[in-house]
């Protein structure tokens, strides 16, 4: 599911300049930094107690398949870019393509420590 | 949409002890200190830039027709009950009856203030 740069009254009606419900955020394009279309996102992963969202699952649907490949990208790594209208992934395009990656039906965040295996291959633990 | 408060295997891939999926805290049960349901999560309101979830849009639709009416509440305000599998509302009963609410359909979100009205209401403005 994607949404259309260009604002319409639905879009208006759960986003402001500075919020965006959690269902409109599901959809929103993710860019490179050459602005190249890399996927969507499926969902966000938030943290009950905090309510900070600490994982993207980008669905990159366009080089494995329709929606079948997700990749968890901490929320640090984007960047939301407003003349896009979408996230910016402040990662190597060669380091995003060996980045941890799940089909649909696979159960990764199941596993507690999953989270921590993402952070470590982008960098963020000390 | 409700969750059951057993966990299944759908649940278990979208969840772990720490974190939840976006498209999983919709639906999930919103409760009082007395542990009656007052509704369920419709989505949260998230900051673009910070990924900070902001306020918690619930969905009262036992008194007011299903589905029909929107409660905004600050994230603050919400506590996670694992054992409730749901969230609990830190505010008094009669503080909730006379909250800002809005119908499918409204688009409150649009102001920009919007929240901090709501910020106002729960007292959570200096």
């Amino acid at each position: 599911m994607e949404r259309p740069l260009q604002q319409n009254a639905d879009v208006e009606a759960d986003e402001t300049a500075s919020l965006i419900a959690s269902d409109k955020v599901e959809g929103t394009s993710v860019y490179n930094h050459s602005g190249e279309k890399l996927g969507s996102v499926h969902n966000v992963m938030i943290n009950k107690i905090s309510g900070q969202v600490s994982y993207v699952v980008v669905s990159f649907g366009g080089f494995l398949g329709i929606g079948s490949e997700y990749n968890a990208v901490p929320w640090k790594k984007l960047t939301f870019n407003s003349t896009m209208g979408g996230y910016e992934i402040d990662v190597p395009p060669e380091r995003l393509q060996g980045a941890p990656r799940y089909a649909a039906g696979e159960e990764p965040w199941v596993d507690p420590l999953y989270g921590r295996s993402v952070d470590d291959y982008y960098g963020l633990t000390p």
